[in-house]
């Protein structure tokens, strides 16, 4: 019998927020499914609300609205069985913030009723496994099945039940999970578990609602692959594809929906970040091949999410034309090829804004980017307003009213650096940005981000942060990529990938003498992906531990000898840690709480992943007692 | 025997992130203590590391840190017991996000030992109630109770237990609860209940960390009042003092201990922000007399909180001047007048930007104010400078380097009331700034930053928004609480009070005609509030189903009569609230992902309290039907 089973993998675009959009595309793939003859058809987890939604799941109307077209995708289950994730409301009960009660939940209907798992107290699953780490909040609005048990003063084992399927004349034992609750390593207990040492089902299927992060489904593929190997029955993971945010930072979904067979073998992966329905038949796939692993540099993976995060961020706000400010530097022409191939050259206006400090090299560089994509093209020269701006500020008289007495201002080289920033961005980028009637960019990359290289109302605006999770280094990739491969073509020039990254702001920073970023990227990029993306995060107590041992390069993964080369003692070493470390944890917290959003592909994006809270630096008792003895030798 | 016992509470200011400083603190109030003669001395929650310290705690050097400055102050308690909140590590055990397991753990120790609770696993108790709502975000980082209690096969009921002090020759038997664990309305069981049913204890103790809300100390003497009077014992609440931030959204902590007695009555409550010991005999507080309830208006408290609130801030940023773009408009004054107030009016610099738009009204009124304050006052014209940008946007050619033609941008009216904003704070504003040494400050208040009617880059930036928690009535009320009370004179000109809101930014927006804001304060406060504050959040389908039952105003508490007054048809009230609604859920929350950090007041602030996504305005299944009913007739 169970060759006949034909099992839809609907891998949906889920519009978060939008149960009405949402509604319409399950709907027509559910009749894609059922014309193709396909006896079951799985949604992914929350397919109707979407997931990241912030505290609209406060809003009584919002959830009778996900409940009401949630009855319309049961009411269309004629002769189909379909999964599908919503949310789930028990009017009658609460959470524990004495708002109603709310599950993330796991429905199937066929016929037009819903098909109850054998112990749970409602007619659907509720997600055992509540993420509650980076970005992710489920316990802020769901109640989990633990909780649940509790309250019924049962356990999850009793309540996790597989759910039986009749279909045509044939029995099928499912075992339900959803996103998280595939993940239970480090949890008390693990729901795939407890579902299969009950009894052999017949498949699992996970709902997942599964953000894009590097390297994620390599692991997800040893995770799945050993429970379905494990049950010895297929399980079918169904992902979403989309955008959505949680405000500061904005995640890509890219689906990659996969079938493991009951080997464990991965038999089917669903394409990124492509809306698209898949049948497969449940006992052919022991026969099938496995797939092989796609072999593709880490740096393909990122340049679709982000091409596909841009593009949807676009379409979600209604913008259509981009303005960029290009220098001549790399972090400026990466997004400039990259918003090219999402908006197309005649949408992208690039503007070239000189002030005296701006070297003959990098306009000509601007130029032959900008000619090379074939873009609009804007020279804009911001001088005569600095310098406005600073007699205007250093001529007019600021009287102190208590005393009478009266006194002006004096613009330090520092804070001239500054206002030409600002002048750039909130001068001339917003108002030809909405002038042209579009956006300007952030073009930020992840090591100016951690330490605040910027300035706030200047490069640190726009309206998204396409780049600034990517460090210097993978900037420096994409550039790469982008001419090898997604232009095949030298887009972004080679004297622009050369060239000494530098602002530009004073003379200190003249780049036809090679001067420019106080940061030293290959050092930098790494001692900073430390404080952020590390499990243990790093702090200088730990750089110093490092130091001490002749370890720092081994522990941040960066080339060895770099240390020696950049720090030629402990002091040295120590000032350029603290200079940093202050940053990190001061000012450019401020500035982060004041960025765009930043378009998520790390593993710790700053935002809503990495929290963070202004309250200055600090160094432990440990960190000093280092820092003395290596100070004394 | 009972009466010979004192119980110090130190109410100290806690610096989160700081546990050298906060250690510090603790130890010399130990001292204090011990050289008054108390018995007992009783500190905060949290009050080695903070509170909200984002993701601080997945620095395994920070958590050492504390560790070891939690054995410096157990070394202390010679002689006298000390009650402490710090973060308590299980090295050998995981959280369920994979890290180090960590609790927010009750500490008790004396003569250089640590009391353990009866039946807890560990030397100290632990927290069971995990606040998840607002800001808060307990179960990220810490496991509860209850967790453990699973782990362990056993129940919450069980571990927790009162832990026995002997001091001299008696002993007393003590219940120790920490924040939320007092707070378990919304729970599946009470912490207070389960170690009350067990035995008559000798007094209970709740060691907080809580932020100042408005009202939230009304509702705590309830509350708490009600647990001492049904125990028949005292209880001693103790809370911190101080400022602490999630990032965008700032909390100051007002303090307020609580002394309970047998009878529920508050018998002591130690001053609102500031840092003080204080002892009482436990057996005396029976026949101590019930306080006073203060009967001071909301805004004074509102007052309180924002001096102290910015005044931290500043210390924490290490600020000293300040900068105010003001308008004659009633926000920049009130800002005005606060800051004069927290950093003296001669580091105060008002800066008055006149275009064309600006009346002579609104700018004699800019300069009586500065006078009234007696601070540092300059006049800036922007027309020149914002000429010239609108003159470089229209006269630059911009080409299209993909076809060779040329064309030019054109600046709106639109887009040239945002260049105004932005030559305002991120030229003039921002550049003074730092020349005079300090920050500027965002003056929007509650209601502008609800619907984002702000320039981002513009009048939206700045380093805190001290009043973006304040509808624009109780702005109204500060500026008549600072003429009355606090100044005693007029320092926020009546004229200022009594002139028409208006950003004069075209001639649309003159006041002398009085024209001015789009935004009806009397009635949109109410709606806008009913938006983010309201404990059910109001959406669009809950105030057309209002508005057919003619509830609008009793629903919001605004004025009765204004729905009429402002839409005399179902049509007008319909396009208000969707035009507002547009915004609130669409180019507002861009604005706002964008917004310097919040100073909160209110049950429900911007930022990390009320949490967004930048997902589009949805308009439910059931808000179509009403528009459509309502528009047919």
């Amino acid at each position: 019998m169970l060759k006949l089973l034909k099992i839809a993998m609907a891998q949906m675009e889920v519009v978060p927020g939008h149960p009405d959009v949402n509604t319409a595309t399950i709907l027509r793939f559910i009749e894609e499914a059922r014309a193709k003859g396909a006896d079951v058809v799985i949604f992914p987890e929350m397919a109707v609300p979407g997931y990241f939604l912030g505290d609209t799941w406060e809003q009584s109307a919002f959830l009778r609205d996900c409940e009401s077209y949630g009855r319309d995708i049961i009411a269309a289950s004629k002769d189909i069985t379909v999964m599908f994730g919503n949310v789930a409301i028990d009017w009658q009960k609460k959470n524990n913030d004495g708002r109603v009660r709310k599950y993330n939940a796991f429905f199937i209907a066929r016929d037009g009723e819903l098909i109850q798992p054998d112990n749970m107290p409602y007619p659907y699953t509720i997600k055992t496994l509540m993420p509650n780490y980076r970005e992710f909040d489920d316990t802020r609005h769901f109640f989990s099945l633990q909780k649940l048990a509790r309250e019924l003063g049962t356990t999850p084992s009793k309540l996790l039940s597989p759910v039986t399927l009749k279909i045509r004349d044939d029995y099928y034992r499912v075992g339900c999970l959803l996103c998280e609750d595939g993940w239970s390593d480090d949890y008390e207990f693990a729901p795939f578990e407890l579902l299969e040492e009950k009894e052999q089902l017949d498949f699992y299927v996970n709902i997942s609602a599964s953000p894009y992060t590097l390297g994620k489904n390599d692991k997800r593929n040893r995770v799945f692959g050993r429970q379905a190997r494990e049950a010895g029955v297929p399980l079918f993971y169904v992902n979403c594809i989309g955008l959505q945010n949680n405000g500061k930072t904005v995640y890509t979904f890219d689906g990659s929906s996969t079938a493991y067979n009951e080997s464990g073998h991965v038999v089917r992966t669903l394409p990124e970040y492509e809306e698209v329905l898949t049948i497969l038949p449940l006992a052919g796939m022991k026969d099938m091949p496995a797939e092989k692993e796609a072999d593709e540099p880490d740096i393909a993976h990122i340049y679709r999410a982000l091409h596909y995060g841009i593009g949807h961020f676009l379409a979600n706000i209604h913008m259509k034309k981009i303005v960029i400010g290009i220098s001549g530097g790399i972090d400026s022409a990466v997004a400039a090829a990259l918003y090219a191939k999402v908006v197309g050259p005649e949408n992208l206006l690039l503007v070239n804004m000189p002030s005296v400090f701006n070297s003959a090299t990098t306009k000509g560089l601007s130029q032959e980017l900008a000619n090379n994509l074939g873009c609009q093209y804007m020279i804009i020269p911001i001088q005569e307003s600095v310098d406005h701006t600073i007699k205007q500020l250093e001529e007019t008289p600021m009287v102190h009213l208590g005393t009478g007495s009266e006194s002006h201002l004096r613009v330090s080289s520092f804070v001239a650096e500054n206002i030409q920033a600002r002048d750039r961005s909130a001068r001339v980028l917003a108002g030809a940005a909405a002038a042209f009637g579009g956006g300007f960019t952030c073009n930020a990359n992840k090591a100016e981000t951690t330490v605040g290289y910027s300035t706030l109302y200047g490069d640190q605006s726009g309206f998204l942060a396409a780049l600034a999770d990517l460090w210097k280094y993978q900037v420096y990739a994409l550039a790469h990529y982008m001419n090898t491969t997604v232009y095949g073509r030298e887009v972004v020039p080679q004297g622009i990938i050369d060239i000494v990254p530098s602002a530009e702001l004073s003379s200190a920073q003249n780049v036809d003498e090679g001067k420019g970023d106080p940061i030293k990227y290959p050092y930098h990029d790494f001692l900073f992906r430390s404080f952020v993306e590390r499990w243990q995060k790093a702090t200088p107590e730990d750089l110093l531990e490092w130091y001490k041992a002749g370890t720092v390069e081994a522990n941040l993964g960066c080339e060895a000898g770099l240390v020696a080369k950049y720090f030629p003692t402990a002091a040295d070493f120590i000032q350029d840690l603290e200079r940093w470390w202050n940053l990190f944890t001061g000012m450019a917290i401020a500035k982060r709480i004041q960025a765009p959003p930043i378009l998520a592909v790390s593993r710790r994006a700053y935002g809503f992943d990495h929290r963070e809270a202004q309250n200055g630096a600090y160094y432990t008792r440990r960190y000093r007692e280092l820092k003395a003895e290596l100070l004394a030798k």
